[in-house]
Parts: structure tokens; C-alpha cells; sequence
């Protein structure tokens, strides 16, 4: 039996805007992203807030999937709505706009039968939120969060108090920066494991990804790709697939959480391919295995002989 | 026995400010650097110009290591001097002034007895003295090239023709964009290589280096180091090592040029430690390999398992 995984995020609808071409109104959101990559993996019990134009058509995203949406609530309003702009330089964007709508005043409510959820995603929301759902949560395994530098920033202490209550944070470079106050990522990582988290990974974009590891760090490159169409979700993609692995493995040593840092740079690496969801709602098992052979194939040195 | 390789390039008095302390006057230059990393793998030929004020002192640092100096002439006048300096974000480096001196009427003599070397690497100089070199050699086995931002710009025809001679670049990823006109590093490495090239081997500073292999690429990331002292000449050291390695192998096949890359990567690693050449000059082999071997540990990953 597999083990479930629950997350609690945004579910959006996205505007997105590349030198490569426009998207509108498709559906998106941090917690929709690691809900579909997770999927591939095990079980996802997903926890989030649409409005009332949050169609059958938009549902469709998750399938048959197995995602378990009675943690999906449906309420008056619009759905929270995002539009960015990416220009030649993929790695920097610029936000045009962020309606928060139902998100606005979203209460996570986690279903009687999710409480028991062994393994726990908090994606980037505000952290009060992030700490409600754990509050609903009976005696987790383990639990990853992500933020970003609007929380950081403007609730530090609120970040804070859930932070002293996850095991691994999955943030980007200049996160881990901001967080910690420190500019090497060696010291970052050093900071933010003083303050709860056992496991730092750092998501670098397309150089990859830094995680601590024993009592150093693993590393890999990021696979250099001839076309990347759209970087958007691909941080909350990189999350499902590195916990959604873990999940399934019901294992967190060392290797395996190597391993899973390896499915979720695959994951990620495929998304950024087409635009929105529309390279992950296409993925085969198939497709998963050869990215990850594709990543041993680039990494992989012989013994020193000399 | 082992082969040699031989190098043109500056040997130079450097004056160094980062965040973490200043050296004024100390010897530095690509072929320095360059020549002392790849002299821990292989004999070295080095073809250069100081100026009188260069003197025995400044020349202990070729010790008595494997540096063949018949080809370094002294002519009167001041040696290359560069200042430079490096703020908190030490990827970005601000020169203060570069004074030719002695190399402005440079004219590169490769002595007879070096004129059979089978392995050459043209650090970074004006490309018709990487040609005055290159043109002196008796068919080379395996030539590779630096050059930087201002000989692209600035002598784009006379680098395009030596770049037909050279089967490998070792440039960083700006130099790449700018060489060959594409921001994706794919397409740039492929645009290269119809300039001759064979092989692109692509320095990413913090982030490692990238290099074509076999139809495909090759990766490493740079090690998280938590003292990053002086960066100064870590692009040359890695070409030290990554070419003396080579040399020392007698072997260009993909494996023995990836395993080459890992010895650029833990020179680079090494030398940035510390202020100007001073971690250089106190290598041992030992340091070396255990640096390898932090590589290994931290790239390695098991076979997928799930």
C-alpha cells in the first residue's frame, strides 16, 4: 500500500506571458502543480479554495488522477488569479497582477479522514494558514513547507512559529538567502536548520538544485534544455515529485531523499517544457524514468585514475 | 613518462580587494595560474613576458615544480599589472585598471625544444598571439582555447580564425552567449562547435561547469564551499587542472575528459580559498584527490527505485 501525501496550497487561474508565446486563464496554482506531479508517485490529498468559475472543465486538470479532492472547497467568489510576464532571461519574471479573490478569506478545513495524513506539503501560503492545517494534522511523519519573500518579509514571526514545526523547507536560493541572512548557502543552510527544519533544499533553477545531506550537501546540476517554453509551477512541481517520491518510499534516509531530489528536477525539468500543466497532464511513467536516466547520464564520473 | 602541454598566456603582479581582505603587487596572470594547476598533473611549457621588475623572488613561485620557464622571456620595462575587486556577490568582479606594460609589444617565442608538444592551451590574450603560438607548433594533438568578452567584440575575425584551429573552449557562460549570439546555453554550445570546436566546456563559476559529451552533455555543480576567499584566477586553475589531466591521461575520450572536468572543478575549489596563489602553492596530491572525492559525494546517486 502506498502511503498518501496531503498539501494545502493555491489552486489559480494563471495568465502567463514568454517570449515563446501566451497562455490565459488556465488553470495553475502552487498546490495544483505538486498535486499533479505528486500523483505520479502516491496518493495526494489536496486542501485549497476555488470560486464559483472554477468549472467542471477546470476540474478536469486532476482527472483520474489519484488526487483526492474532498479537502477542495468550493465557495462564493472568484478564483485566485495570477498573471506574469517572462522575458528572454527565463529566470526572472515580473508579476502583472495578484487577485487573491477566495483566498482571501480561506479557512483550511482538513477532512475528518485526511487527519491522519503521515506525510504533509505546505505550499507557499501564508503561514497562519500554513500552521491552521497543521494544527489539523494528527502527529505527522513529516512535514516540507515552502514560502517565499512576501512572507519572509511581512510575517516573520508567524513564518517563524512554523518553521519550528517542519522537517525540511523546499525554497529557492534567494529564499534561503533572505531567510537566513546569510549570502553563502553553506551558512544559509546552517541558519535555517537552527531554526527547526532538518533538511534544507534549495531549488536553483536552472543550475539545479543544493540539499544537506549527512553532514554536507548534495548537489545536482540542472539538465541544460534546448526548449524551455514556461518556468511557472516549476519550484511546486520540482516539491511534488521530490515529496510525492518520499511518499511512495516511505522511506527519508539519506539516499532515498537523494533519489527523490532527482525525480523532482525530472518532474521540474519536463514541466517547463509547454506551457501551464500541459507538459505534466501528458506525462507517462515512461517519460519520468528516462528524465531520471537522463540526469545519472549527466552526472555520472568514473573513479579519479591518475 | 608524461606528456607536456605547453601554455601562452600573461604572467602578471595582481592587486586583489574582497569583502574579506586586499593584496596588493602579488604574481598572478592566467599562464600563472594555469601553469601551476596543471604542473600537480603534468610537465608545463610556459611561453610568456615579464618585465625587469619581475624578479627572483616573484619567480620562486614556479618553484621547482614541472615548469619548463626557457619559454617566459624578460624584457625591459614593468610587468602586466591588473587591480581588481569583488564585492559581497563575488560572481561579479569590478577591474580597476589593467596595464599591459611589457605585453603591448609581446611577441610569443616558442623555443625550439617545445615546439613538438602535443598538448597546448591558449589562456586568454589577444587571439592573433594565441595564432603566433598556435602557428609555431608542429601538429598539435589537442589544442584548446580561453579568450573573454573583449576579443568577441572587440577582434571577432581574427578569433574566428583561430577558433578553426582549437578543438576545445573552455570560456564561462557569458562568453558562450556572446561568442555564439544564443542566450540557451544548448544551442550556443552547438553554434560553437560549428566554429571548429569540438568541444565547449562551459565555466559556470559558483554553479560548476557544463562541457558537450558524446552527443549530449556533461555536469558537475560547484561544491558549496563556505569560505570563498578570492576568485581570482579560478577559471585559469581549473583549466590547469583540467587540461593537465588530460595531459597527463594521454587520453581525450569523453570519460577521461569528464574525470577531467572533476580535477578542473577541485583545483578551482581550491584555489579560491585563499588570496591570490597562496592556496595553490601549498596543494598537496593528497588535497587533490580527497577534493575529488567531496565531488563524488557530493554528485553521487543511487539507481532510481520506486
Amino acid at each position: 500500500m502506498t502511503h498518501p501525501v496531503l498539501t494545502v496550497g493555491s489552486v489559480a487561474f494563471d495568465s502567463i506571458r514568454t517570449p515563446f508565446g501566451e497562455v490565459s486563464r488556465v488553470v495553475g496554482g502552487a498546490a495544483t502543480y505538486f498535486s499533479i506531479a505528486a500523483s505520479f508517485f502516491s496518493e495526494v490529498r489536496l486542501v485549497a479554495v476555488v470560486g464559483e468559475d472554477f468549472g467542471e472543465r477546470h476540474m478536469q486538470v486532476f482527472g483520474d488522477r489519484r488526487i483526492d479532492l474532498e479537502g477542495l472547497q468550493r465557495v462564493p467568489g472568484d478564483t485566485f488569479r495570477w498573471k506574469g510576464e517572462y522575458k528572454l532571461d527565463l529566470n526572472a519574471r515580473e508579476t502583472i497582477y495578484t487577485h487573491l479573490n477566495v483566498f482571501q478569506d480561506f479557512s483550511p478545513r482538513v477532512p475528518e479522514r485526511f487527519r491522519s495524513t503521515p506525510i504533509v506539503f505546505l505550499a507557499n501560503i501564508h503561514p497562519a494558514l500554513q500552521m491552521e492545517v497543521l494544527d489539523q494534522i494528527e502527529a505527522p511523519r513529516f512535514v516540507a513547507l515552502d514560502t517565499m519573500n512576501y512572507w519572509i518579509d511581512g510575517t516573520p514571526a508567524e513564518l517563524e512559529r512554523v518553521l519550528q514545526r517542519v522537517d525540511a523547507v523546499v525554497i529557492n536560493d534567494e529564499e534561503a538567502r533572505q531567510l537566513s541572512g546569510k549570502a553563502n548557502l553553506v551558512q544559509a543552510a546552517r541558519e535555517i536548520r537552527e531554526m527547526g527544519p532538518e533538511r534544507v533544499v534549495i531549488k536553483r533553477g536552472e543550475h539545479g538544485v543544493l540539499l544537506t545531506r549527512g553532514d554536507g550537501f548534495f548537489a545536482a546540476p540542472g539538465l541544460p534544455l534546448e526548449e524551455v517554453c514556461d518556468p511557472t509551477g516549476a519550484g511546486d512541481t520540482f516539491a511534488g515529485g521530490f515529496i510525492g517520491y518520499l511518499t511512495a518510499a516511505g522511506d527519508l534516509s539519506d539516499d532515498a531523499v537523494t533519489r527523490a531530489a532527482i525525480c523532482g528536477s525530472a518532474m521540474a525539468s519536463l514541466s517547463v517544457e509547454d506551457f501551464g500543466l500541459s507538459r505534466l497532464l501528458s506525462l507517462t511513467d515512461e517519460d519520468i524514468r528516462s528524465r531520471f536516466e537522463a540526469f545519472r547520464r549527466l552526472t555520472h564520473f568514473d573513479e579519479l585514475d591518475y
